[in-house]
């Protein structure tokens, strides 16, 4: 049970971290991809999910995504959460990662990845902790470090960023007004 | 349990009320952006909720739309369902809310919010009765008056509808022709 | 229960049926209206129920639409699917239904329909058999003589006309080339 | 049971397979058809399923989508991942299959064909498999060899390219660089 075995360790490891890194398709998606008219790969993000990368850009950290998939619609995206580190149609995600610990000056004890898919698993090395949404690909559900109760695109980046900001000392239930 | 505790509450305030606040996304509909070309933010309504729009309406009640998010297609949903007081890109829902109030001349106890995540929860001050649907943020499950049975964007502005037209003597299961 | 209560009564109606009217939003879709740039109100209809109405008109019935909701995308299933009998923007249902069957020359005791929300079931005097959706409004769940185990736009169409055209003596498990 | 009657059959017959056939509405996509501005039977693809049908070409095999419905964005798809046996609009699959296999060099024994609904069951006089997704169309969950745990257009057809790659000696689970 990943939930349960990693408990302390996330505890602790999440007050050092300082670069949170996510899939796109299938951690901030669903994973669906809508093909119309000069349109393929147009894709649904989620609102609850987009207050949680403010929550985690609120108390200091990098965000960065790194996607396997066409970009265009994810930029977007990004330009409206303020996402600066962004990166599409990329074939070995650790090799990405790897450059922009170095370009940030931040070391894999202080990264974490929130990856979907076995291409995600290839930065395993390269990460202090690895989160997986309930829907992912059961090679990533046996090897994350941590499983949320989410399906990727419906809550999963928000349920981890309210984990991480409470270590850092923000209540998640807190209400407040709108970050975005 | 939410449901239960204020129920005699509930049956009481809805009587008194003359103006039903609501958050868009997560609420009108189910959270999802859909970002494609020239496009970012399209978002589904529901036909559902739709008529609940509108059973509020024929009994005398005012609607308003409170959005922390972009415009445009919400603004055109609030066309076709003639819901005049439309805001959107909102930080603070408090201040737009309290302002509301004023010009229309109804005080905190004669209003109820729709919401469904923290930046809905600071307007809990001014509202009588704060509605979440049932895939509301956790702390909105927490703090809300009452809790619907259906997801945001997927019959959860009906139910509300259909219980405080209840109250103004409207039988809810009664067949009529279409109001829209 | 609706499943038990009507099945002798099921089982012989259907075989004098010559007229299946059907709402649209929440019985052909799932009753979502995406809003996009001029584009509002545009829907997803199912496959295998647009292979539903296929496999009554193979059995010699007519098939009509009529909607409360805005058209164009309506328009254009029904012309993909050859359904020739298309009402949009309908606010009374049972007006224009009693004239098609009049125009038709079909009476009442012919005539089956689906539906999922109160203003389907002002239709109810001018129907012999009226079908709702498990998604349905807890109005036609209760009145319906029928209810389906799949949700509209979601397989429900099809499940009652696999239904329909058993009692016609067609097998609906039987392999066959594409109809459409 | 679908799963266990054929496990054995199912292991001996991966092995030398080199044809796999695919339907497209309700397998690769949902079943959804998005109808709006001069854009009607738009589609939603999976991304994982598309990672399954890159592992499926990377041990050697040939694959096909065979669509009754219209084409554009199926065909769209096929090129983002490099399908080049792609034919829609087709009535009877089984003569196109046939035609398949004869150009190719191919027999029945080495043919594999995932479908969901009655106009697939006309191909299994031509294949060696029928694979299901879980929401697949009652006739073809009782006639398939194999039933999925997934629904078309959310995770069968990567579930069914991971058993068959383990057949052929990869592991499913390994971490690698992305494929596409």
């Amino acid at each position: 049970m990943p939930h349960a075995s990693k408990e302390k360790e996330f505890q602790f490891d999440c007050k050092k971290l300082r670069l949170i890194v996510m899939d796109v398709d299938g951690v901030l998606t669903n994973g669906k991809l809508h093909y119309s008219n000069n349109n393929h790969g147009s894709r649904e993000f989620d609102v609850k999910d987009g207050m949680g990368v403010k929550l985690l850009q609120s108390v200091g950290l990098e965000i960065a995504w790194i996607s396997g998939g066409h970009g265009g619609f994810t930029e977007q995206r990004a330009v409206d959460l303020d996402v600066r580190h962004v990166f599409t149609k990329i074939k070995d995600k650790s090799t990405v990662l790897s450059s922009l610990q170095n370009q940030l000056d931040i070391d894999v004890s202080q990264t974490a990845y929130l990856g979907d898919d076995v291409n995600d698993l290839i930065v395993m090395p390269f990460v202090n902790l690895f989160f997986a949404p309930a829907d992912a690909h059961p090679a990533c559900l046996q090897q994350a470090h941590w499983v949320g109760l989410h399906d990727g695109g419906d809550g999963f980046v928000r349920e981890i960023a309210d984990h991480i900001i409470s270590n850092f000392g923000v209540n998640p239930y807190q209400p407040f007004a709108s970050l975005n």
